[in-house]
């Protein structure tokens, strides 16, 4: 199952994708937040489609995508989880996963325009798969990590470099800017997705590539990942961990390459769909 | 006014402290959450408790006191924020604020157990003020920080300082276990407070002093916080920015110090009252 949620931001209705038709699931009568994955929703929703088969509305083509999941109690990323990417970026790749926190209120739609904030001088790209989780996870165990897991997204873990490394302190201000997680286009369930330790994941900047990365190069795997960080929080329903990028980030450039306004990056990864961004100043 | 929440973890019901004594305040209709604070909710609760006064029913002691804020979108903690507690750290004290987050699921109340992580041996305490955000925040003015604070909360910052410093990466690991921000006893409005700038805060492990700091030696004072956080994401009603720890800190001890289960804190802020937690071992 492929599901997203469409509409103005803050007011996005749930739909399900199939082919590549999208169908509206406002009927269903819930949001895809903490409480529909805590309550069998994956299920139910399947129930609901299929006994309403040939009688969801159609979603026109045109209607904006929000982010799939609506706000989760916490966005964790992996830092440096592909050895290529660590070694552009002068790190050496860690020996345990760096795990750092992004401000839930970063979240957007996969199409949705990227602010740059401020005073940015060094706004960058990080195409990376997200991992929805979908029952409460603590101290989970590898060999039953994927019992844990909802679904898949794409995301790009924007990032402001000059706040992120320059500023002082953690990785907080350069990650949790407005509109630095775009997620999306939809969530699909792992039984959508084939081999996720064999994804190809990309991003171009105005139509040149940028990053062409492949899952399997991560450095630590998702049932890894999903267990590790289950070890020093309890992850909820809905939270999202994404699994980092790979090489081809705009600062690991020889010179380094930042974003401007008018800036268009697109994204994919497989099974996942294709998201596009246009960067705009802040404006106040 | 002085706002708790009160009851089962996950069901609490909201009440007002009025001296010594608690009412329920449930028939409100409302939690103390984003919503809450996004509509004005505190004068039009002020108006709802002068229209029953003297018909409220009042809270039994007895009962459990849970974090006087329903889950915020994100807690954030200035880090080393005292120069005393850089200094005790081997930190050169920062030229601007440390920012990092904490998972909201480590939230809890004010007299909760800590739970001392599986294979944790150097949980730490950090007694803190924390501002709770009133109005939605996004490159606020220092001059206008005070519009968009609600109130205050006396906060434990706990901290698995080997997770921290450690295991690689940004401090997350040792900052968002479960149980790890405990929060209250309740929100005091700024009028309740006097000056925020000179408020003693104090916590004793077993009895026996260990922090007794004073928020005037604060490095970046409470609007200048507010302001700086909110050049690099927007603070939604409800969230937390907690401000920093004065010294005193178990890592800061020749020898270091940690928490054992049964040891005991308690800590307190002027005009934001006390806690009590006891540590216990993480039992699966």
């Amino acid at each position: 199952m492929k599901l997203f949620r469409y509409g103005p931001a803050g007011h996005e209705k749930p739909g399900v994708l199939q082919g590549e038709q999208r169908y509206d699931v406002a009927g269903f009568g819930e949001d895809y937040n903490e409480a529909f994955f805590a309550t069998d929703g994956l299920q139910r929703l399947a129930a609901f489609v299929a006994a309403n088969a040939g009688q969801l509305p159609v979603v026109a083509a045109a209607e904006r995508l929000g982010p799939p999941v609506a706000r989760p109690s916490k966005i964790l990323c992996i830092g440096l989880n592909y050895s290529d990417h660590a070694h552009e970026m002068g790190l050496t790749p860690p020996t345990e996963p760096i795990i750092f926190l992004k401000a839930t209120t970063a979240l957007v739609g996969s199409c949705d325009d990227i602010i740059i904030p401020r005073n940015s001088v060094k706004t960058d790209w990080e195409v990376e798969l997200a991992v929805v989780i979908g029952r409460r996870a603590s101290y989970v165990e590898v060999s039953e990590a994927a019992d844990y897991i909802a679904g898949y997204m794409l995301h790009n873990d924007v990032s402001e470099r000059e706040f992120q490394m320059e500023r002082g302190g953690t990785w907080t201000k350069g990650k949790s800017c407005d509109t630095f997680a775009p997620m999306g286009p939809y969530l699909a369930t792992p039984d959508e997705m084939g081999d996720v330790n064999n994804l190809r994941l990309w991003l171009t900047v105005n139509g040149e590539e940028m990053q062409d990365g492949n899952t399997a190069n991560l450095i630590f795997d998702i049932p890894f990942i999903v267990s590790y960080v289950s070890q020093f929080m309890t992850l909820l329903p809905g939270d999202i961990i994404s699994t980092g990028s790979p090489a081809g980030v705009g600062s690991g450039l020889k010179p380094p390459r930042y974003l401007r306004p008018g800036d268009v990056l697109e994204l994919g990864i497989d099974n996942l769909g294709t998201a596009r961004q246009v960067l705009k100043a802040y404006a106040g």
